[in-house]
């Protein structure tokens, strides 16, 4: 097939310009986005979004998990189509691009192709996937989850926000549970551009990462029970303090992600002292350990070694302890052959890259079980996400959506 | 001057009595009491305790911050008073004992010397101090701080509780603001009887603590600036990880107390990550640390270790750290005649005993600034205090209230 000229762009400015936009509906309190899954904004968002793809014409259909599917049909009738998108949902203090970037990329890679013409074999789709954030109703890729067959739709349907909402009764009220069986459609691929929400592109001067991987996760949560016990009157010696024990389970975890180098990661970010008390040694610590890696060998060999060095820690300290998984991924090895069309797409346009691990999880990283996969990731400043300061440059956002391009246009198979 | 003989002792059942009449006002709700100072409930305590008295025989003084002595004359009109007591406010989810024993015990104590027309050459005074515990309206020991001349009249009665209530409004409000000065009267002794609150006796099978020191104590905040960030998506060398420092401190805070026995203890009570979520780096962590020691270049010695080494440990994390002194207590040495006298008592009685430390803070440790002190403690349950579950046997009682009684005796000298 033949690849795309180097010479072929996206219009920057026009993408620039629906991103704000579209950041317009459900304005943050500090600059960015609140614009929940299911809710009015959220409604108003899709609307926009239909409105935009209906101008470039393209026709949507919608599945009944609310899953977004506009089709630019393509020349072969057999063909499966390609997929691009991402989601429109924010987090209740989130940025403008988180998600967002991904589905209106797709957008102007389309608009592009009707600019100039271009036909592809396959037809081309631009989706915006259902609840990706899960702060609302949790899990996050909830709708991209029950497409790919990895969670149940009634499960989903019922799943309710902190209000008592189910979600199937709040996407029937906003109008957009459609009609199509979820996980029927059909890929012949599937690439996500979002940006890193991390510090490497930025912090390396690149201008994008070829996602050749995605982060296996456990979260384990550990409960340490001592005895709540007076600071001064306790001796050190009849002391059963689970915040040391905490502590050293701390160091334990660093240490294990340090020696699972390179890509692997380890940190406790919740973590509860019980009573809490200036002048109360802690009776009991809660905390929520964070690990993952992109080989799920070391994933698991991680975990196994918490599990069995944390017990020793807990018991020299006289603590009991009990460790309890509360979320897991598997690890993702994206399709070759599409990482291969995003790497070649850096490539041919001149964007320094690097091959990155996706340390979040996004949709893309569900689809990956049911279609060749492949994301693009562009840099955020800081790293900063799920953040209303959340930020990216024109730039950064016209040169992931020129890799996407042209990726897509390899994989679509350009005719004519 | 005659020793008390050693067949002299208190009435068992009356002190238990009164102990279990006394619980009956601001009860909690789990067995122990809610009898916080300057309360209506604590009006009614007051008011039980002045009948008591007052049908000892003896009469009533309060002074402006509310403090209360009642007096049994002495046969020598030059000698100070022996004074005895403790408190009768309780924590909000307090125990029966805390304090309370301290001033039914005194009150025992002349009402044994009644039983038995024992007569002193020192007058002797049963006190209650006003807001010991220091739970609605901080610090704790504000009463008996301000007849120490530690604090300032006008700034205690200045305190607000949670609601805006001033100390002094709600002081005059329950009708026991009186009119003596505070810090007026001279003592010629102090004894105060206490609960534990801690391990040691029970855990060695002792009946009574000899208290010849304070613990001092130091409260250092410490806060410790990194940077929020994924913990998914930034690689291990990226972080700045506050959490992984606090666990660092929290291990050093436990190594300069190990170093520093016997009789140092060190310990992280309160901690709170930000922004405390699964999935993100904590970027800042505030915590407490306590310290103490009974030995004041010591003390001082654990506070200059952990100011020379926790910024090291932020530095090697690239994190900012401030530490911020937010209490302090000078090291007790209580008087070594009066603690003679107590351990002379327990000797006498036949029973067994060890000199401790007291860890936490008590009215004895400010008005030794003022007068000779010395305290007695006794076993309770598990050491578990601050709690309506805390717990005393009535021979525990008993064999301290003897004690009491025996050390007093003889500092009052018994004549005829």
């Amino acid at each position: 097939m033949p690849a795309p000229g180097e010479n072929l762009r996206i219009d920057p400015a026009r993408l620039w310009d629906s991103l704000m936009e579209m950041a317009k509906i459900g304005p943050g309190i500090a600059g960015g986005n609140n614009r929940q899954t299911l809710t009015d904004d959220d409604a108003r968002g899709r609307a926009l979004f239909r409105k935009w793809c209906e101008a470039a014409g393209m026709s949507m259909g919608v599945d009944t998990m609310g899953n977004m599917f506009a089709t630019r049909a393509g020349e072969d009738p057999d063909a499966l189509p390609v997929y691009m998108g991402s989601h429109l949902d924010t987090q209740p203090t989130g940025g403008k691009y988180d998600g967002v970037l991904g589905v209106l990329a797709g957008l102007e890679v389309v608009r592009t192709m009707n600019d100039l013409g271009v036909k592809t074999r396959h037809p081309i789709v631009v989706t915006n996937w259902t609840n990706e954030e899960g702060t609302r109703y949790a899990p996050a890729m909830l709708a991209s989850g029950v497409f790919a067959g990895v969670l149940e739709e009634d499960w989903a349907k019922d799943r309710v926000d902190a209000e008592g909402l189910r979600f199937g009764d709040e996407l029937k009220r906003i109008g957009w549970e459609g009609d199509e069986q979820v996980g029927a459609r059909k890929m012949h691929a599937m690439f996500e551009l979002h940006i890193e929400q991390g510090p490497i592109l930025e912090a390396e001067g690149l201008d994008i990462g070829v996602v050749t991987h995605g982060q296996g996760l456990w979260w384990l949560e550990v409960t340490l029970t001592g005895k709540d016990a007076h600071t001064g009157s306790t001796p050190m010696n009849m002391r059963v303090n689970a915040g040391l024990g905490m502590a050293r389970i701390t160091e334990l975890v660093h240490r294990i992600a340090m020696e699972n180098q390179p890509a692997a990661v380890g940190a406790i970010g919740q973590c509860n002292l019980y009573p809490n008390s200036r002048n109360v040694i802690p009776g009991k610590c809660v905390f929520t350990v964070d690990i993952r890696s992109p080989d799920q060998a070391k994933l698991d060999g991680m975990r196994a070694r918490l599990e069995a060095e944390a017990p020793g820690i807990a018991a020299e300290l006289g603590l009991g302890i009990e460790i309890e998984p509360v979320g897991h991924f598997d690890p993702v090895t994206f399709d070759p052959t599409c990482v291969s069309a995003v790497r070649s797409a850096a490539e041919r346009l001149g964007y320094s890259h690097t091959d990155l691990i996706s340390g979040a999880g996004h949709d893309a990283c569900w689809i990956n079980k049911v279609a060749p996969t492949a994301m693009i990731m562009c840099p955020c400043v800081d790293g900063l996400s799920h953040n209303e300061a959340e930020e990216i440059s024109p730039e950064w956002a016209a040169a992931g959506t020129d890799v996407l391009l042209h990726a897509v246009l390899e994989t679509a198979e350009v005719v004519g």
